[in-house]
């Protein structure tokens, strides 16, 4: 299935979640000189630019603590542009749907491809071949490792700093862009050979935390406005009000309870913001009131639920990659338990330890799983690559890895029996949690053990395939041409799919 | 004056202050695997040495977070030694007193050789030519430098940590052995092959902040002690009562009110925890108030008097390497402007940029100044090796960099023709204070033009030498033998001066 070679590039294919022991050295970043960085303030973005000396077919990264209000990315693009530049590789941790101006600079050969993470219309604009090169989907944490153990050399990164001083101390703390946590640039500050901070919001020396640390920055520049607030985080995070979505986060939150998680010593999950998720963080915290529990932390994104469970005590620390809501930011800015993470610390595979593994539980949300628990992320059974994997493949390492998936999308099933693409494999997922009933993975005889008599709606993944089908048929499977448009890079480096490009 | 190779290795002559300008890339340390390391706690430190396995020669590096009360170096040499072990190299960040057991090592075998810092008994040894093969002196950022750039390779890093968590995030901030800073040990943690966090007070999972980061740690194990309180900081810091050095450290202090360095944007400065050090702070802090001035921070090390300048609002920032005194520790804990730095945010000169340079004044000590200002601060002027470099050649990065000196230690004059052993270049040094007059660097005409008009008792070099040479004549050279035994590295990786066995 996967090929050895592509475009020149030799592909190493997965061998097993836990198959990879490292060995061989990080990458070694350029030694520069304090005698020649005395003063770093550049003018403007332009400036900065030119000072990176950047060239045909280089590698050039944002992140997205801006999330859908993020300008910087674009302003970068245009600028590349400008200069004539061709077949630049655009390495970003994420990309949302204000990025699709990137989908015309594909097609004028501004942009070769993308390492990283795609969504939406690029995402779109993969699917239908447009790319020069075939893209790599990686996790954070697979980014962060990547761009460690020198996979993915960045020639320049540009940072978005919500706060930055002239030394290009920076975080996400204050100011008109202010997103709280940002640590997705890490890597980018640590390994890239030009690192530029760009920020709406010039501070005094010291910038304290230093996130980012100026002695890691060669550029820094000021700019009107590095994105559209309203966009960066959600004013306020509301609850999902569909009944679907209430019972499986019910479900997931039961799943915890029953299986006895929770009264294990070091008690910690992790959860995300999306509508399931939310409303999962509602329902634990209400059984942990009542069974007395506590965790010792929880792993965000965080959003105004984490920060009432840290707040009343359910919690002992945030430990945070991202924050989605106005509150977040709020709280990581003044309460000293709610610690900014990064995805070295995180995520990482090639590490020493990391928090992923640390989680007892976790709760994501997918596209597809399979009758192997194998889960997809990325892309949608009608074949169109959609999604970034975020943070998934990294989290999956949870002592309690939980699905928690309609089990129909419309008249899609959401369980199949082979999914599209395999984002996770099924040795790391442990239960699926679906409105119609929830199936734990076999391998995991200890959590079917302590679920025994639960009054929890335990089903076999064939049962709930099965269920799918009689409501909704088989789907038709999509059809696609022979190139291979995407890489899904497992954390570890090696390649546990590819993407095709579709034929329509 | 410096031989092109010695015991193998190349040299690389100094060149100036400011002529190393990069090149190269940083080493890369060892990529391992969460898989493999998801228990790191070791039932004891003799289970954590062998799990590093070390073999003869290799180097083993600790640091001196806990002063003269510090234990753990003694007793990881004992092991080695006991797991017959020969011809390791040691590379501390700095050595005290209580690490005299090292020369009976030297003697039998187990230490060939000293990388980074010596003093007192151990430097004595090395004078006397006990070293199998020449050690080198490195200053704090040099130490950084060398670790980063892969001049010193580290194969096992033991970090004394006052507080630790089963994954290794570690810091100084409580327990029995609390020192309030650990960021000695950010190189080792980063770079070497093998990372041994060792406690005494072992805390739950988050210890935050993660000074020393848990993804960067193989194992942690636990001990009894480690050191002895009553030395690792003092209980209270007190000034000197000597009226030479009182006089010494208010010229110094006036010489920044008169040459108007407190009155340009930005003054920040530099002092230690010596006796005319403490005073210094005493007079600045008497001037700042009656000039309405305040710093917008001060480098540490710190003790109680920079900490009650903080409180008072003289200086909005302690930017901190080293707590000397417990009311510094205290300051660490519970002032979020008392901020941990580290020798490569403080001091690295392979970086893009540094707090040293950014100083706009720092007063130093030194052992003897030259009429060229050249600073000795590792040598007597009989020769013996007796002290590390400390932060020094980092220092004098500043703005304006200040030795202040006894023009006489009983009889031994500080201001002599020609330094014993070249530390820091005297292009570096700016001003000279001494009881008996004060010298500024001819080099420095700004700095002259300034303190015209000043009551301060201004005077040549030469004339400083000459009113010593009269109270005490010429003093005797000490004898050399023709080994090497000791190389003075500048911060840069190239040797400024070389050490030699003395002849007894």
């Amino acid at each position: 299935m996967i090929p050895e070679e592509i475009d020149g590039k030799k592909l190493k294919p997965f061998k097993g979640a836990h198959e990879d022991h490292g060995g061989g050295r990080k990458a070694g970043p350029p030694i520069r000189a304090i005698a020649d960085n005395k003063t770093k303030l550049r003018s403007s973005l332009d400036e900065a630019i030119d000072d990176c000396n950047l060239k045909n077919g280089m590698t050039v990264s944002f992140h997205h603590h801006l999330r859908n209000g993020d300008h910087l990315g674009n302003m970068v693009i245009d600028r590349l542009a400008e200069r004539g530049l061709k077949d630049m590789v655009i390495a970003p941790s994420a990309l949302f749907p204000v990025h699709e101006p990137i989908v015309k600079h594909i097609e004028n050969g501004v942009v070769s491809h993308i390492e990283g993470s795609m969504n939406g219309p690029v995402g779109r604009a993969c699917s239908l071949g447009k790319m020069k090169k075939a893209c790599t989907l990686r996790s954070h944490g697979g980014r962060y490792r990547a761009i460690q153990d020198g996979d993915l050399h960045i020639d320049a990164a540009f940072i978005a700093a919500p706060l930055a001083d002239p030394n290009g101390n920076a975080n996400g703390r204050g100011g008109p862009s202010a997103c709280g946590v940002l640590g997705y640039s890490l890597a980018d500050s640590l390994y890239a050979d030009n690192v530029i901070v760009v920020t709406d919001n010039l501070v005094p020396f010291p910038n304290y935390p230093w996130t980012v640390r100026g002695g890691n920055v060669d550029h820094v520049c000021r700019v009107e406005n590095l994105g559209d607030p309203e966009k960066i985080v959600s004013g306020t995070t509301r609850l999902t009000r569909s009944p679907t979505r209430l019972l499986i986060a019910q479900y997931a939150a039961r799943v915890i309870r029953d299986a006895g998680i929770m009264n294990e010593p070091e008690f910690s999950f992790q959860a995300g913001a999306g509508g399931i998720s939310l409303a999962f963080l509602d329902y634990l915290a209400e059984i942990m009131r009542e069974q007395g529990v506590k965790a010792d932390f929880a792993r965000g994104g965080s959003t105004k639920f984490m920060v009432d469970m840290l707040e009343e005590g359910l919690i002992d620390y945030i430990l945070d990659l991202q924050c989605f809501d106005i509150p977040a930011v709020e709280s990581v800015i003044k309460n000293p338990r709610h610690i900014e993470s990064d995805p070295f610390t995180s995520y990482n595979y090639h590490t020493k330890g990391n928090l992923a593994t640390r989680a007892k539980a976790a709760v994501l949300g997918a596209t597809e799983v399979d009758l192997d628990f194998n889960v997809n992320v990325n892309t949608h059974s009608d074949g169109w690559l959609l999604h970034g994997t975020g943070g998934f493949t990294d989290v999956c390492d949870s002592g309690c890895t939980i699905i928690t998936v309609p089990l129909l999308r419309g008249r899609v099933s959401s369980i199949v029996d082979s999914v599209t693409t395999v984002t996770s494999p099924g040795e790391l997922i442990d239960v699926i949690v679906t409105e119609r009933g929830i199936a734990v993975n076999p391998k995991r005889e200890d959590l079917m053990e302590n679920l025994k008599g639960s009054d929890l709606p335990l089903k076999s993944i064939e049962e709930l395939r099965q269920t799918a089908v009689d409501i909704a048929g088989t789907p038709k499977k999509p059809e696609y041409e022979d190139r291979i448009v995407a890489l899904i890079e497992y954390r570890d480096g090696t390649i546990i799919d590819t993407v095709k490009q579709l034929k329509l």
